[in-house]
């Protein structure tokens, strides 16, 4: 018996790259979407998942929260997939590359940004908060020069590589730092939005409480 | 002909991992130490890394820059090795969780910790690093959860998971924010630094500049 994964995500969060790589990946998973943020305004979740983040991803035993680590696991489950690089192919290197690259290095400094200078703007530390918008902007380098020929990040078709690096950059948009954002990666970002898998992932998490 | 990749990295820096990681796996490394921090202390490393961040791997064309990445590449490279876990064994989803959890969600609060508490202290935002002190403890409890009832994070054997998660806490250490480590962790991170491969990494690293 096959019992399809539950990912349980808020819309438009970081869980939208697990989202979005179970639709390009075919994968069927149940949708449980919660409102933001969960640890206040759905506390039974933290008794599933004690860290109280999205998206979380319960597949027979396992259970997973980061949401690089589920896209890539949903294109590699059963086995590596066009949509992940496997060892020995060309730009494997990158692929893990660009996949750890997204949150460690250009989603993070974001979240620091809507701490201090959105969500908690009347503690006093919003120029803290803006001096991580632009540690973010020049951190955007590594993926300027990748993107300068090609397409997409790596193995000259789109993967989760994108998913991953794609979604920090549709997290710039939302938030407000997009004036750093060289224009060769917004249009990167249209060509990632513009896929239909893309819009089936949106659509499917409009289906939930509002977007964040 | 077989060329060693190239490992630019300073001791004690995120780069332990990759450092380690190759003495685990048994991969030669060229390891090029630099004064830390590189892009002030060695401005010509810029040439070959824009962001100015280490560690960085060169082998053949592959460039990497996400000290994760290089571990799990280290690992895999010529196929997956003990130190990682493939597509299909158990403790996969969790292998992979792992691998980006490390950076994602509990180094990163511990950067802006040291960012705002102790290197910038002068700009008053030193409340603003103390708070992620905070959020840096509350994450642990995954860890925590997970090593309850094991020795190692997946699959009953070191991986390179241990490695990317145990630099998190021989962080914490170095840099102040071991009171809300659980003692559970600090075992954990002492049967890590006991191994011969791990100290076999620092000693190699301390033939360079003094450690970070």
């Amino acid at each position: 018996m096959t019992v399809r994964p539950t990912l349980y995500t808020c819309a438009g969060s970081r869980g939208l790259r697990a989202t979005w790589a179970a639709e390009e990946a075919g994968v069927e998973v149940e949708l449980k979407l919660l409102p933001f943020p969960p640890r206040f305004a759905a506390p039974e979740y933290l008794e599933i998942n004690p860290l109280g983040t999205v998206p979380l991803l319960i597949d027979g035993e396992a259970r997973m929260t980061e949401s690089c680590a589920i896209a890539h696991y949903l294109a590699t489950k059963d086995g590596y997939t066009d949509l992940a690089i496997a060892p020995g192919e060309p730009d494997y290197a990158a692929y893990c590359d660009f996949t750890y690259h997204a949150d460690a290095t250009i989603t993070f400094p974001q979240t620091v940004f809507m701490r201090f200078a959105l969500f908690e703007k009347d503690k006093g530390w919003e120029d803290a908060g803006h001096a991580y918008a632009k540690w973010f902007w020049k951190r955007l380098v590594k993926l300027e020069e990748r993107l300068e020929t090609r397409e997409f990040l790596c193995g000259d078709r789109f993967t989760v590589a994108d998913i991953c690096c794609g979604y920090a950059l549709i997290l710039a948009e939302r938030v407000g730092l997009d004036e750093g954002v060289p224009g060769a990666l917004k249009a990167y970002r249209a060509r990632l939005t513009a896929r239909e898998g893309f819009k089936r992932a949106v659509e499917r998490e409009s289906a939930g409480p509002a977007a964040v």
